[in-house]
Formats: structure tokens, C-alpha cells, sequence
């Protein structure tokens, strides 16, 4: 493999750097490079180590044919990830991280740039806050409302409006809600454990774009009170420009540490008188503390409804935690209504599921999204099986419809936490175990359905007893 | 005519096999092509044939080039659709057909894909389910919401959810709604009529595209359960995967034929306990039971409004139903909110609408979408002249504020049947007739907006007496 | 300077020209007009300017090739636009004009065709109408919602549905709302002053395209239902068509002048029975007579919210006022959701923003919407700073989160007029001034958001007593 990999990569470096020139020169690049690509579908560069290589050669390239050629690297990674045969899994590199020194936000790339069939949830965004212990996350607003769920740690934060402040004190599974506009901030008051934090981020000003607005001075971020002219910040604080340099000046990264006494004055702190504009976060719902909805020796689920919790009231958000035992397995079924997206707290295992978009967009057609334009007669729906293994780090995708089984590995249980996306009115639909639908069929339906003896069928579908949760395969 | 069009489309598929070799050519083809069919405009070959030549051209290149060459016959029959200068009607041709042996599924393109102007309604799809006499729909569901209305034949329609499942009595007239997500399945219980229904479809996953999941066993389309792999088949069902196998193998087709006697046992059958979570169907509402809204001897409109059956009200969608008399005409008038998609039960006849929309469309820049961007002067609105034929089998739709009139052939009484997108708050505003908005104006208005004395313009808007409904034209 | 824009202005001519024969050309004109324009940054001529050029020479070049030619003086356009370091502000050349002899329409060009960080307001447009002293303006609807306030002058204008009309006495201030589908018509009743009304517009039917239907007959524009065919209209109206003919083609233009007497007619005409469905304007409000929610000596601010007026609250938009007396400045503050599209009645002075989006889209992958897809590390947040001179006819866009100051003159009181999309529930938020939110931090926040004793921090923090309004910077 290595062989073929090297004079591959080789290859393409070669003809991007013919063909930084003219623009027919770039026309050519654009098919020989496809077809030089697709003759390389077996070489063990991914994707990501192809773009790398791209961008690194437009750094070498004459100024004015950069911006062409670094746009030509990213069109040919998307296109890619178009080829990609599971859009509802991201990993490690679909995340930028934006870095401190004691601490990251690590943000998932756009849905839609991952695959057409995620427009659904575009106007979403999906990212983890993660502080060392005994650290400090400086105050900061976003043009975003963030859903938030925290994974791992403890923690305290507090939320600023004009109207007062409120402070929340965070442990594992804490379900809350920062409102767009609100300045925030958080501590880890764990001497040990990180704090872990998983947001869903719901843009409010450009759909699937927002931003972090650090305020409080610094560098790294720069604080955006330094984007003011001086004569501005003079009049608006009243205090001379070289007090105010200074006051901007002092802080780096935007997780710091913090001593033990600090941490013990600001955990000690009341906090807030807590007024707070109707329909918005008063209070923090901990999904670990629910009954579940369903248990049995194989596993349980636990759900927080939109209307749990005011702050998800608006946004008809919930959340979902599925705890299965090794060696177990889900049953088969699939969510009438809800997007799910989901992490994996702890655990290790794999979800299978069915997906009838994906086999229609094999051909290019519709993987330009006119797959069912026109007159073109559509084959009948195929499936395609889509297989992602389960382990912390991943981020996963079950669309509404789409049967799927969740399995937890042999040696670990799997622990499975979801934002439901579109959560009120959503049935889950078991497909097997003892309350299948099927089982509510008349027997000529049956019959019919499966154009065999209804006994047989019904047979079939009584033989496994268990409900939800059920013994995992095998291997 | 023929003289030009052989060697137009023989030149044309000349220069195509000339064309798949290399990215400059391909360009080369964009400019010639572009340039020929413009050139041929006049030629009778339907943008269908030219599809299909160069569809089965593409067929004939090599390969790795056949992508690339398809795309390109998608791109030029789009192109030619946007040059379409009635975006607002679709025939046949723009329909996709999903085929059994006893029925079919057609669904109309993406309206988007059609043209922009009805980017507003691109959320929703819209199709036809065609089931012959006593045969069986099987059981599938659908990651959308499906709003029905039965055009013609008798059925019953099963909806099975987690929480119970319900049975409705269908006949002509009837509409109900099919939550996304609801496991279905129809019969046709009439011996001789086909059932024919309509649907208004919203996805939920994806704006505008949307699947049918079939889950009973079976081939053509497959069963998804034949997607996971069998391992977890059998952990899931408790069963060996030989008996899967044959269970899973057995029908034929997604619509199958019934014997009297099941047909008989289905209908019989009670149909469910009905438990339904709230904000989803219950009931269906029949439109022919409703009583007309306006009535004379030239015609009768019918109306369900969004609060009139409980499955609507979130949808904010309607239903109109109109029959003109052979010879008569509905008032020229105009929807203030709604956006209509309709289609012809029965008779033939013609709707002429003023379109300002394609009016400032006929520029590429616009077309582009860019017709009023920057500073371009635009010149002052003019409105096209669109009309369509009306015969069973056509869709057209229906834009707000557009004014329009629908005429019945003089041999046939004319019934059009419509979805009303928006329609809650929606009113139809008479332009002539007894009841027309001009007639609300003041004496010096009508005299300023008219630049006539106020009496000839009054005497001319009195005219006419009929409301709604009066006389066609002679012709 | 001039020495350097006309040989570019020319060379770039030339290029076109020699470019419009084949589609290779066509493509390397592409990269060498890039070039071009990108060795031409320095150049006095303005984006407009060079637009024009190229149109005008498009119009010279082959038939067959001009809608190309056209398209890309287009593209172009927009490319430059899309560097465009400012894309908050809009000027004249930002606006579609529609003349009449007495008064005119001009609309902004859509939002997203200005930049992609607009999309979150692209639904909406925006415009004003125009019209002389003791003018009538014809009556005509719309496929759009029009929220509509009077910047200047004196009228009256009339609504009129199928289940109603009425009449709104009009002076500066005033706010009111023409829902979709209504016909409407006005007259300016002042002798001197013209009247200006601005309009926020949603569209109903595609969303940022909307239409005027301008239904009484006349030219320039055309009736409408001059495009319906001549039997259609002789059955519509019982009348023959030489009558019609007549009636249809008196008026010219759509403002039009009416007499002292006409108007006398008119404004005393008592107007309505004002029936209206529920859910849509029933008054109007008038800004100016609220009572101020801050204000001091540098200034005061008014709101209207989306609940105190009916026809608002399903569009959820707001309006504010804010006056600056000359000298003074508004304190730092953002809005925590609403963006605010606003307008400058009178008055002169300049807003500065910190913009981060611009930041990240300063390289071209972001601006291509790719700016944090993928696996690429974004650097730290970084904050652009906007400055927008504000002068009557300037329109500027506030996004949500987005710190800013709005400075007054010094020798001319400035007024701030917006209309606030997604008003409920936002809060300004201020960082400056005696009630800055700083201030709500505890003194160990304070110390490590800041590393610096708490003490110097405060002391910082609470220099500045005044709220909302302060002295602004001396130059």
C-alpha cells in the first residue's frame, strides 16, 4: 500500500504544482486531478492527509494564485466526503479546535458540509468545552443559544444579563441552557478531573455560523474591547488610553489557572440575584437522576422532555441517555419524528443502521441532489447498511425513520447520550422484541405482508420476549 | 420541422462523443452546446428526447468519463427547464415513478429543481399512490408527514404507531393525515375502481427529499431488515437466520394482489384502540360533505380550513375543492397569503394567471437570481401572460397575490382540487364581480387611479352582477 | 490615480472584448480579469463604475454571447462586492429603483447578494416609497407583508380587502402594517413636504423576491389585467373590449398628481368599515409619542415591542428610536438577539462595530462558507472593527452580540430610526457606563478575567457614572 500511497501523493503534488497558472491550466487539474484521485481510491492517504498536502503546496505558489488553489484542496476534500459512505459519523478531524493553554472548545464542522442529507439539522452546531482542573473560563458571549450537557468533572458557572446573574453549580449530567447574549463564565473547582462539556449550539444571527466574543482583556483571544479606536474606549469608560492598554493587556489564553483559594472564593459565592426574561434557563435538570422509561437486565434508557425544562421549551429539544450492559444490544427500531445526536460518554460497541437516502445517491445525480428530478424512473428504495463503531470521541447522527440497533461491545457497557433534536410527539418504534408493531397487524394482514401462513410469521415475530434491551449477538 | 431537428440532435450527440476526453473539451462542450441548442430552439425534439439521447449517449463513453457526461445531460435539461416559461404546471414527464405490479407511487420533482419561484414551497413534495382493485399497499412508513386526499376509488387505510394503531374507511373526497414516522398499509376493497390518492408531502429529515421505508419481508422493493447484518437479525428476532431468510424472501412487488375473501377479512376487521399523541390525526373530514362557501349555477367552491380537522392545525395547510359548470368560469381574483398546489379530479378546461415574477425573469441575470440585486435600474413590473391546460394528470400551482381566472371547457364542468399552503387568514380577492374590490373605493380614487370620470369606471365595474362564479368567454 | 484606473478601466474592456468567442477564452478571461481587478485594487473607479463598463460593452458584443457576457459582469460585481471590508452598510448604488414621474420606489438589493453573514435577515427586504406633495399613489398589492414607518411628511392611505377597507391618517412617526395581499393606495395630503415611508418587507410566496401588482389600469406600469386575454376580460366584466381597451390605458405612471381639490376629497373621506381578520392590523402607533426607556442630556432611546401593536406580534419585529444630541454617543453595548436594520431620518455621525465573523472570512476558504468545516485549526478569534459614517439614506444592519457605539457629530443631533427583527425576549446589553454588567462580577472573577487586582479593575469599571448616553470622544 505504501508503495502505491507515495507515487500517488507524489503524482498530485506534481500536477497541482503545473497547474498553478493559467486558467485552463487549472481546468485540466480539475479532471486529470478527479480521475488521479479516483485512480487512487485504494491508497492509504485519508482525505485529511490529502488536504494537508494540497494546502501546504498553495503555501509554496505565487501570492496571487493562492486563494484559487487553496479553494481547489477544499473542494476536492468535500467532494471526498461526498463520496463518503457514512455522513451520520465524525470523528477527531471533523472538529476545529480553537486552543488555550489549560483548556479548548473543540467545534464540529457544519452538517451540511459533511453531507446534504444533514441539511435537516444545518442550522445546528455541535462542540465540547473542556477546562484542566482548578482553572478559570473567562467571561464570554456568543450569537448562539448553547444547550448544554456536562459529560465528565464539576464545575460551576455563571451567566451575566443586564437584568442580574445567576450562578449554576455542574456535575455529570446537568442539563442547562446559556441564552444567546447571556456573558458566561465557569470554573472547574476539581483538583483532579477535567470538566467536559457538550454543546448544542443553535446559531442566531448567520444560520450555522457564530462566534465566541471574549470581552474581559487579554490576549489570545484579544479581547474585542480592544477593537475600539482609543478616543471611543476613552469616552465610553472615562479613563485615559494607557490605564486602559494596560487593563487590556494582562491576561493570556482564555482558560487560566486558578489557586486553590480563588477557586474556593468563587465556589463559595452565592450568586445572583436570578431575574430572568420569561421563556429563558432558570434552573439545571440532571438526566442521571430520571426514572428510566424502559430497564431491564440488558439495559435502560432515560429521556428529558422539551417541556422538563423551560429552556427547552422554545426549542423543542431533549435528551436522551441509553446505558446498555455488555454484551447486550438494543432493540431494533427507529424515532418517528426526532434527529438524534449523539456521543459517547463511556463505553465501547457499534450502531447499525438502515439508510434508504444513500443508496439513491450512489449515482452522481442525485449526489448533486437531483435524484428524483425530473422523469428519471427511480429504481425501487435500497438500503444501505451503515455501520459505526461506538467509543468516546465520536459524534453520531440517527435521522428520523431509519431503523437502527445499538450494541455494546463484550467487555464494556455502552453508554449512549443524544440530543433530540425535534424531541416532542417523537415515538421510538420497536421493530422486534415483544412489543413490535408487527404484532398489531390482523393476521391476513400478516398474511399479505409477508405472503406466508400468519402462524409462521407470527411465530416469527413472538419468539424474542424481550422488550427495548436484549442479548447482544455473539461475536 | 424534422429536417432540422435530425441533424440538430444528430450534431448534438456528435459533439458530446466528441467532448469525453478531456476537461477542456468538456468546457469546449458547455459553449458549443449551450450555443446549438439555442440554435435549434425551433426544433421539435421535446427536452425530454434531448435528455434521453444524451443520457444513452453517456451510456456509450468510457467509464470513468459517464459521471461526468450525465451530469452534463442533467445540467442542459435543467438549463432548458429554467428557460421553461411556465414554471407553474407540471405533465408526466416530471413525475418520478416508483413501480409494482399492481399500483405505483409517483412523485413529483422538487419544485425548487423546477424553478426558483416556487423555492416557497420546496419544504413540501407532492405525489400520486395508485393501487388496482382489491390489492394490498404493504406495510411501510415514511420519514415525512403525508397529507391525503382520496380522488377516486374505495379503500381503508391502517396506521399502526408504539401506542396503537387505527383503521380509516376511505372513499372519495375523503382526507386524512399520515404522521411521519406511522407504519401504513392500504386496501383497495373495490372489485373494480382503482383507488387513486393524492399526497402532500413534508419531510422531516431533509427538506424535500424524503423515502419510503418498507419493512415487511420481501423483495421489490427489499425489506430494510434485509439490511443489518445477520448476526444481529437473529439476536434481534430470537430466530435462525435460515427461517429469516425465508421469511424475508417471500412477496413480490409493494402493491400485491388480494383474494376476496382477505380483502373481505380486512375490511371486516374493527381497526385499532386509536391512541393517538395529541396534535396528530384522528379523524378524517370528507370535502364533499362540507357546505359550499359560494354558490351560483356557473359553480361552487368548497373549503376545509386548517382548524377544521385536528391533523391540519400545526400543518397550517387547507384544502379547496371547485367545480365550474361546462361553459362557465371562476371570477378573476387572487389568494392574499395562500399558495395553492392543484390538481384535476375530472373535466378539462384552462387557468390563465399574470406572473410579474418570470416577467423580470426573462434576463439570464435574474434568472440567476440576481434580478434585482446591486443598483441595476429596474425597469417598471410587467406581468406574463401564463396558461395552462387543464385536464386530469396535471399539477399546477397557484401563487399568492397572483391574479388568475379558471375556465371550463365548453363540454365538460370543470373540478379542481387544491392544497392551500398558508391558507390560515388566507382570502380570495374578487377583482370583477358583483362583489369586487375596486367597488369599495371612494369616487375621487377610482377617479385619480383610473384617469376617468368616476362614473364611466363605476358604470363599468357594475356591470357585471355574478359573484365567483359567471359565463366563460364565447371560444 | 486617474492615471493608474484608465488604462486598467481600458485593458479590462479590451480583455472582455477579446474574450466573448469561445468558452476557452471565456475561461481564461476568468483568471486574467481576477488578476486584473486584483492588480487593480488601487483604483479610483468604484465596483459600480466598472459593473457599468462591462455591461456597456456586453451590449456590443454577438447576441449569442451577451447573456454570458452579461452573467459575468454580474459575477464580478459580486466577487468585488464580496470583499467588500464593510457588508453591514448599504448606500444608493445598494438599490433597485422604480420611477414614476411624482414619486418613485426604491428597494435594497437582497441581503445575502451583499454578503453571506446576512443570510440570518434574508427572508426580509427592504425599501422606501416616495411621493410628492399632493400625490396620489395608485393602488396595487403585494406578494409581502410591509411593516411600514413614516419618516417624513403627511398622508393617508387606504386599505382595501375582499372583507373591507380602511383608512390610516399618516405623520411622521407612525407605524402600521399592509398585510400580503392587500390592496393599497395612498396620497400625500402636505402642500410642501414630500412623504417618506420606509418598509421592512417579508415575502410570503419566495422568500427575499416580492412583487408590486398594480391592478388599476394605466401604462408604466401596465395593469395587470391588461395580460389577460381580451374574451377573458369581456366575460370578467361584461364589458366589450374597445370599453375596455379605454378604461385600462388613461393613467400614466404610479404616482400621480391630484388637485387641492382631490386631495381635500379624499383625507376628509371618512374611510372603512375596518373589518379584519383576526391576526392583522387594526391601528397604527406612532414612536415618537412613547415614553423614552433611557435618556439623559447626551440622549434617549424609545421602543416599540412587537407586543404593543397587533399586526407585530406574529412577525415578532420591534422598532426603536435612539437620539444622540451633538457631541454625545451612545454607551458600548450588543443586542442579545435582535438584529436591527436601521435607518438615519436625520442628523450625522458614525457607528463602530467589532464584527468576528469578518475576521475568519478575511482568507478566502471562509468566505466561501468553509471557514471552520473540516479538520482545519482556526486560529483564536479575532475581532474587525466596522466604522459606518451615518448620514441620511444610509441604511447599516446591527447583528446580534455584536458590541458597538453609535457617535453624534458635533454639530448636528443624530437620530438612529431600526426596525428589530426577533425583538422579543432581546436585551441591550451594556459593557460601559455606570450599569455596565462587568459590574455584576465578583472580585475573584474580576481579578483572573483581568489578572489584575480586583481593586484597579473596579476602579476602571465604575470611572464612568452615566448610563446608556455619555459625552462622546472630543475630535
Amino acid at each position: 500500500m505504501e508503495k502505491i500511497s507515495i507515487p500517488c501523493g507524489f503524482l498530485w503534488v506534481l500536477l497541482l504544482s503545473l497547474a498553478s497558472f493559467t486558467a485552463i491550466a487549472i481546468d485540466t487539474r480539475d479532471a486529470k486531478l478527479t480521475k488521479y484521485i479516483s485512480s487512487c481510491e485504494v491508497n492509504p492517504q485519508s482525505p485529511e492527509e490529502r488536504y494537508r498536502a494540497c494546502q501546504q503546496h498553495c503555501e509554496r505558489t505565487q501570492l496571487q494564485h493562492r486563494p484559487q488553489c487553496r479553494q481547489k484542496c477544499i473542494d476536492e476534500y468535500r467532494k471526498e466526503q461526498r463520496k463518503d459512505d457514512n455522513p451520520y459519523a465524525f470523528e477527531e478531524q471533523h472538529f476545529t479546535t480553537i486552543k488555550s493553554q489549560h483548556g479548548r472548545l473543540r467545534i464540529l464542522q457544519k452538517f451540511l458540509d459533511r453531507s446534504k442529507f444533514l441539511s435537516g439539522i444545518d442550522k445546528y452546531r455541535f462542540g465540547f468545552l473542556e477546562a484542566e482542573p482548578y482553572t478559570f473560563f473567562v467571561p464570554a458571549h456568543y450569537d448562539a443559544d448553547l444547550l448544554c450537557i456536562v459529560l465528565r468533572g464539576r464545575g460551576k458557572v455563571t451567566l451575566l444579563r443586564s437584568k442580574g446573574s445567576e450562578s449554576l453549580n455542574l456535575q455529570k449530567g446537568d442539563i442547562y441552557r446559556i441564552p444567546a447574549g447571556t456573558t458566561v463564565y465557569l470554573i472547574n473547582i476539581d483538583k483532579r478531573e477535567k470538566v467536559e462539556i457538550a454543546w448544542l449550539i443553535q446559531p442566531i444571527s448567520t444560520p450555522g455560523e457564530f462566534k465566541e466574543f471574549f470581552g474581559a482583556g487579554g490576549e489570545n483571544p484579544k479581547s474585542f474591547l480592544k477593537t475600539f479606536s482609543p478616543e471611543l474606549l476613552e469616552a465610553a469608560f472615562k479613563v485615559n488610553r494607557d490605564r486602559l492598554q494596560e487593563w487590556l493587556g494582562q491576561r493570556e489564553g482564555f482558560v487560566v489557572k486558578a489557586s486553590e483559594e480563588q477557586i474556593r472564593a468563587l465556589s463559595d459565592h452565592a450568586g445572583g440575584k436570578g431575574l430572568w426574561p420569561s421563556g429563558e434557563s432558570k434552573r439545571t435538570i440532571n438526566i442521571l437522576r430520571q426514572r428510566p422509561i424502559h430497564s431491564n437486565k440488558y439495559g435502560e434508557i432515560r429521556d428529558v422532555k422539551p417541556d422538563d425544562l423551560e429552556p427547552f421549551q422554545d426549542l423543542n429539544v431533549g435528551v436522551a441517555l441509553a446505558n446498555m450492559t455488555q454484551g447486550a444490544m438494543s432493540t431494533m427500531f427507529f424515532n418517528s419524528k426526532s434527529t438524534k445526536i449523539c456521543v459517547v460518554p463511556n463505553g465501547e460497541g457499534y450502531i447499525q443502521m438502515a439508510c434508504p437516502h444513500l443508496s439513491s445517491s450512489s449515482s452522481e445525480e442525485s449526489e448533486q441532489g437531483h435524484g428524483d428530478g425530473g422523469f428519471i424512473d427511480q429504481s425501487n428504495p435500497g438500503y444501505v447498511q451503515v455501520t459505526t463503531r461506538l467509543r468516546p470521541g465520536i459524534v453520531f447522527i440517527a435521522p428520523p425513520g431509519h431503523p437502527l440497533v445499538m450494541v455494546a461491545s463484550n467487555n464494556q457497557n455502552l453508554e449512549v447520550l443524544c440530543f433530540v433534536i425535534n424531541a416532542r410527539n417523537n415515538e421510538r418504534t420497536p421493530l422486534a422484541g415483544g412489543n413490535n408493531i408487527w404484532n398489531q397487524m390482523e393476521e391476513v394482514g400478516l398474511e399479505l405482508a409477508f405472503n406466508m401462513p400468519s402462524e409462521e410469521v407470527k411465530s416469527i415475530l413472538k419468539s424474542q420476549k424481550k422488550e427495548w434491551f436484549m442479548k447482544g449477538p455473539r461475536s
